[in-house]
């Protein structure tokens, strides 16, 4: 791994972890099959492809028949949502690629409230006889406010359970995009109560360009891509074998590491917190104050530019984000920040600090004296 | 490598080749970043990227922004019919991808003849003033046929000047699906005439789950996956850079390598031609005799059950297909041989035996011997 830098934009990308690549390994030249061939080593693979594809379903408490291989989160995404005939309703913090999907639909936008939770009452009252998805992210990617899925599930059972009881057949499903809260958060879907769930492995230390989609067997969706009929006809090509053996190593050690390393990061994460607020009292801290994921820190000094503080940063190699990667070079201010409310002179002046395995003890406190540094010359230079 | 088999199902997968793993590597765990990232590591990413990208296209002699990076040739078909509304024309001989891509359009079959070979003169016939779409694959996967796309091409100029002419503004494309030619055909957009083209980097020792679909500047394609509005809101979703950087090694190989490995595999399979004839002069060759991909040889031996044939060569480590592997596992009938024609007493013993990378003089020779024993034994057995 680059030790160069301290990295502090493990919501944006993970390295892949050596145990994972170990994994994949056989399935680049060794076997490397097409596992829809029938002869006994490509029937091995197949073996893999579909072992890979039950220890991922294990990892959420599903079956591994109702789980949809994809090429990642913004994919299995626009798969949740192009079954849907009838109303969507998501969050205006969703991510964009949910915010995009649901505008091809009838929707309804509900509005997070400033910590950039999403109550289920929200959701609730926002609920007509044709809504058909509700698609709410377990945690915010920007923020790192974790969502109350469980209550809003709760209140989707009920629409449900009135739905039938009333004879009325149109479906309700709750679908969530859980890639930011692996490895932090439980994700069984059962006890999450969500009928779709979208997972991405490029977030967990696992393959780029793998994902997937859980879907309930009582969910019908509809193929977004056609052809060989692979993953049930729900999603044709080429397995990836590789990729997929190596997203069930990254859940698998996720999930087994998640307690141990929650609490980890929530240490790291609140000292590095109190360290900056204490510079700068002036400085805000967004998101939820209790549901948050454990490596998330967002950060906003006010009448400063974040831009010039995430270029100071990397000269003395620390690696922040301003805001979501997916919008961060479009040189546009955070839709997310706008829904909170924050004002443009605080939320211009945000950085998102985002911990995981490359965070240590050491290094979270050198970067916290270096922000220091820089936050305390940017002011200096702001108030010349 | 897997040295144990001797492999002669090039066409259904083929190995990663270590150099491209080695190109592969640096983007896995060291230059892990989001290439949308801001800080200077992950614009080194994002340089390599597109780098990769310039590789891919100047391979095609195309510019790398008319590339949209997908997850393989499948999702790269879908892309290419999506944006289309009008009428669409097929060949009988298509992929499963095509024909599934064509059913959601009004279309046209037309039919190969007995070699697999789709003449422009059946194409010219099928074009009607609504036709917007033909999608015609470089080669036939199974039968290794190689279609007339310059000739294609040029009836579908005719077209398009025609309608220009009377100030008709109905646009008119040309797609091909080029997975099954690169690194033994002239790939070069500008001298096929293609509009579209898909390639896939799994079908050349590339990464699987990897593909690209080229698109003339004047196409207007319809994004199939939103979201973050990456490869310029065509396809969003985080790039895969370790992907892109190994298709680009990959492409860059096989061109480099393409007239070398022609002529080598030529005189592999023609020696395993005449070999298989020779020892068996009822067996049947079926494609073109004289455009045929380099590597392929179709040989059906009347009576017998290719499937059993599959087997009885594994066991003997020579690993063949019965056709193509996705319909491979579904004991169902090849379409391309019903649509060719064969008789079902033909066609069912039918093995597809593609050469590559993996095959030497040695091993084809051996192959051959080891075929011809099991060929004579089943014929043998059911003579009885």
């Amino acid at each position: 791994m680059n030790t160069d830098f301290i990295y502090l934009d493990h919501a944006a990308a993970t390295p892949l972890d050596g145990r994972v690549l170990v994994a994949m390994q056989p399935y680049f030249s060794d076997q490397f099959y097409n596992p829809s061939s029938p002869y006994a080593p490509a029937v091995l693979v197949r073996r893999a492809y579909d072992e890979a594809k039950h220890q991922l379903a294990q990892n959420i408490g599903a079956k591994p028949d109702e789980l949809v291989m994809t090429a990642g989160a913004t994919e299995s995404i626009n798969l949740a949502f192009g079954g849907i005939a009838g109303h969507v309703i998501v969050s205006n913090i969703e991510h964009h690629a949910v915010l995009a999907a649901a505008a091809s639909h009838s929707y309804t936008i509900v509005e997070a409230d400033e910590r950039g939770f999403v109550s289920s009452d929200s959701i609730k009252l926002a609920i007509t006889p044709q809504t058909e998805l509700i698609s709410i992210a377990i945690a915010n990617n920007e923020l790192g406010t974790v969502q109350p899925i469980r209550d809003i599930a709760r209140v989707i059972k009920q629409e449900r359970d009135a739905r039938l009881e009333r004879g009325d057949r149109t479906p309700i499903y709750l679908h969530s995009d859980a890639s930011q809260g692996v490895g932090q958060l439980d994700i069984n879907v059962a006890r999450l109560g969500v009928d779709l769930l979208t997972l991405n492995a490029g977030k967990i230390y696992g393959p780029k360009q793998v994902g997937l989609l859980w879907a309930h067997s009582g969910v019908r969706l509809t193929p977004q891509i056609v052809g060989g009929g692979q993953e049930r006809g729900l999603r044709s090509g080429t397995e990836n074998v590789a990729g997929t053996v190596g997203f069930a190593k990254a859940l698998t050690l996720a999930t087994d590491h998640r307690k141990f390393e929650t609490s980890r990061l929530v240490i790291l994460r609140d000292r590095l917190q109190a360290q900056l607020i204490d510079a700068f009292p002036v400085a805000i801290i967004s998101g939820h104050s209790k549901h948050r994921l454990a490596g998330h820190l967002h950060i906003s000094f006010p009448h400063l530019d974040a831009e010039r503080i995430v270029f100071a940063l990397e000269s003395r190699s620390v690696l922040v984000a301003t805001g979501s990667a997916c919008a961060a070079n479009k040189g546009t201010r955070s839709h997310v920040l706008t829904a909170i409310g924050l004002a443009p002179e605080i939320a211009d002046g945000s950085l998102r600090l985002t911990l995981g395995h490359l965070s240590t003890d050491e290094n979270i406190a050198q970067a916290g004296a270096i922000i220091i540094e820089e936050i305390a010359r940017e002011y200096a230079r702001t108030a010349r």
